[in-house]
């Protein structure tokens, strides 16, 4: 995949990013805090607000809860989260520093000279401001330099956009690391070209914002009505192809010159001269507070934060399967993260297996929202997606992996048998320990047993047949030495007590004290067929 | 599920739609033909543009692609499809004439009469303007009360979204009644509350859109660095929530008038006064003609238009599972609309049924694109969502359907046994025919086929163990003796030839010529464990 090529290692002189200092640990500053522990980058946090250890605690577990449900890719262990007393102890060892403090122009440049003056000068300075210019904020620093905007959306553990927007002091290599370096979080760093208040996101919400506001003022629809409007119908389009290459395919083959020519006189139609700043008075807030009530009644904030997040998951691995398989928007990225953290992972696996083999490792799988069917279980194909996840799993350890299915020949599964014997729930967490059970060149027969981690609860069996086939005949074709070898060398030791019980077994007929037999046709006598 | 609730049959007097008539067939009023064949609708357009066939024809032709993808429900035989030679002809039966006519008034005031003047007084009359007035476009009608304005977005056989907008002259009633008729055919009928130029979608759409050529006009950003801005951020977020949910989230438990009050003061600062219409000179025109073919390289139209598809299908099906299974926002909408399939086609076939029993029906299913692995095959698991949706299929022709399982007892499959015998691919049709191979009076033992529909090729067989279960104690119990008869009556019958192949099969270990036994442990003596 060209995923990959895009997280070759840097050249070694530009700035790592091990170690964050979030100041301001609020929604945003809580957001950016779980962004970074888990991407596995230590976190030190500042924030002088009594209840900031919960605030970033609450909005942590949100977000682990979503990257659960988002990935089944191997996460890094998460970095360390420690709580300052001082702006100083948090930042002296950061690599990035990320300021998110309120939207105050005196009290973020008091911050961050503050930063400037603890930091170590090598040290990158982000600003989540939404509207204050870069080179308002960089005056006086000492290193200006290495001072941007990195503007983010919440919830920022979902969403991937990142403001990018340098100052007149910022130097030009400073957003290119900024946007280097928050690749392996998963976010997208998008450099904006020129600073302007409000910069490119927020300069869009604040024109579409105004319009709705002079909508609910005038009594044209209810706040209801104007979201229906929007998630009914552009709100789909824009999630995964913005404005104008929405409107290029409005164009037609006449293309987007076209396209233009239409649209353009509209601008100049008496309804887009509606253009003052609605008066956001008592009366308006009113109205508008009290129909967002009766459009949320019975919906918490937090339950409406787990059906937005939920929400977000689903439409990320959506966009995951775009354009043929290879991503798409947000989903391409969710791709280039995953396949990151597996690179990643097997790097680490190789650093501490060395040339020793320590046999087939448990897969530990969380049960996803998407899984459950309307009893509130995980829906049947599901324990097959998770048994063919086991399966890639032996294969990759046996070096099956996918460079070795691109250059030429793969394992298929032939056959499959599988039991159910618990059920498994949201959000439990299963246990996959697999088993080589026999093997020739040609063939490998395994094992999967999937326990719920809580309780150790047996839920499914499954065995499979694989054929090694040959990919450009498409027959079967022994498998090389080097991967037979290992094979042998994992095949070893015996079953699990009572695991036999799973294995080699067929369907049984229905057949017993209360047995009906098959009707050979209608009304027939009571018979066998098998 | 509430979802039902929505499509009990309405009062007798109140206007049906079984035949529709579109006037005009460009993009969106051959998005209109698509959604209302799809539903079952038959359709008369009428349109002199030469190639009007061929046009309507693509548009047909994506979106029965794009329902092939996203919904397994029964979609039912598709409407009649016909062109005429003249507007009176094609409006003559109509029950709704959908207006779709370039937005010029005269046209559109000339075309809305002559439909007033053919079609049946009760018909009601759409016009798809996306910005003129129903008071104006109305004037003159003979009867003006059963027109209004129904603006849907492209795709219109995607989106859901179609403003419905009254004028001076539109009868109460009326609203309500296109409201209600555009339910059987998964469309949003959102009334507006008064009528405005452009309504509510446009007016938003209106408003960024003038931002974002200053953006670009301005030099702050690219095309695509624009669209990146909206679709990695709140373009997820709209998709979903809209702009007042999204934004009651983010005040938290202070609640909207608390977020009014913070955003309130944004509304004065410098950057919301840029609210000139920017001249959309040639210039400006050549900049952002360039940047959308950058953006686009190698991407014709209609391949955007393939990877938009796609995509909406699969936020669609993502959404479908939001809220804990409940469905949310456009895919509710979706749940409801394969409620309303699934329980049309249950009755349908028990009018053709009657009392007789005609065995069990074959399904026909779609490969779709979310299915298919890297290597372009049909993922592993997949098959057993196949051969678990044609489990259910059994379940419905027994009577063990939704409303049994709510009553207390339901089938729980226990075990399975999968053969791949060939590959599926993307936009395959597969056949799954169905047999009960045995039963007693707790279980229940099919046997699944799949064959591919275009060469009658086998691709994969599932066998199954089902318990009938007592859901309240979680015990096996014995199915009830209303259940057993229909299994016995369809249970009759011999087995196709070859069919025992698939049966009662166990997985045998890797032997045979070749053979490599088991290692008992590394280099040790090649043996055997089974």
């Amino acid at each position: 995949m060209d995923a990959t090529n895009q997280n070759t290692a840097p050249a070694p002189a530009r700035p790592q990013l091990q170690r964050a200092a979030c100041i301001g640990g609020g929604v945003i500053g809580g957001g950016w805090v779980a962004r970074f522990l888990l991407a596995g980058i230590d976190v030190a946090v500042f924030d002088p607000h009594p209840e900031a250890e919960r605030i970033v605690g609450e909005v942590l577990a949100n977000a682990r809860a979503a990257y659960g449900r988002l990935t089944d890719a191997p996460l890094p262990d998460e970095g360390r989260l420690s709580f300052h007393e001082t702006l100083e102890a948090a930042v002296a060892e950061a690599d990035w520093i990320q300021e998110s403090v309120p939207e105050r122009i005196e009290l973020k440049r008091k911050v961050l000279a503050q930063i400037d003056a603890a930091a170590r000068p090598d040290a990158l300075i982000g600003s989540s401001t939404s509207g204050l210019l870069p080179s308002d904020l960089q005056e006086g620093l000492r290193h200006p330099g290495r001072f941007f905007v990195a503007h983010p959306y919440n919830p920022v553990y979902l969403l991937p956009l990142v403001e990018i927007v340098g100052g007149i002091g910022t130097a030009p290599e400073t957003v290119e690391d900024a946007v280097r370096l928050l690749e392996p979080t998963g976010m997208k760093g998008v450099p904006i070209a020129r600073e302007i208040d409000a910069f490119v996101g927020d300069r869009l919400l604040e024109a579409l914002w105004r319009e709705a506001l002079w909508l609910i003022k005038d009594g044209i629809c209810d706040v209801e009505t104007l979201d229906d409007v929007i998630r009914y119908s552009f709100g789909m389009r824009w999630a995964q192809m913005g404005l104008f290459q929405t409107y290029r395919i409005a164009g037609g083959e006449a293309g987007m010159r076209h396209f233009l020519g239409q649209f353009g006189p509209a601008l100049k139609w008496p309804w887009t001269k509606l253009t003052d700043v609605v008066d956001l008075d008592d009366q308006l807030v009113d109205r508008i507070a009290a129909q967002s009530d009766a459009q949320n009644e019975g919906l918490s904030i937090r339950r409406l934060e787990q059906i937005r997040d939920d929400n977000l998951v689903g439409i990320l691995q959506a966009l995951k399967s775009g354009d043929g398989g290879k991503g798409w928007g947000a989903g391409r990225l969710l791709a280039e993260f995953e396949a990151g953290l597996r690179r990643r992972a097997a790097e680490a696996d190789e650093k501490v297996d060395g040339d020793q083999n320590e046999g087939l490792k448990p897969l530990a799988v969380r049960v996803s929202p998407a899984w459950i069917d309307y009893n509130g279980h995980m829906t049947e194909h599901r324990y097959l997606q998770v048994l063919g996840d086991a399966t890639d799993h032996v294969l990759q350890a046996i070096g099956a992996d996918l460079a070795y299915v691109k250059a030429g020949a793969s394992y298929y599964t032939v056959e499959s048998h599988l039991r159910h014997l618990g059920e498994a729930k949201l959000g439990d967490t299963l246990t996959v320990t697999s088993r080589i059970v026999s093997f020739d060149d040609k063939r490998l027969h395994l094992f999967h047993r999937l326990t719920r981690a809580q309780d150790g609860a047996e839920v499914a069996t499954g065995e499979h047949m694989l054929l090694h086939v040959d990919r450009a005949s498409g027959k079967a074709s022994p498998a090389p030495a080097a991967i037979l070898s290992r094979v042998a060398a994992l095949a070893s030791g015996d079953a699990p007590d009572g695991e036999d019980d799973g294995i080699g077994r067929a369907i049984r007929p229905a057949a017993g004290p209360d047995r009906m037999a098959l009707a050979q046709g209608p009304g027939a006598t009571p018979s066998t067929r098998r």
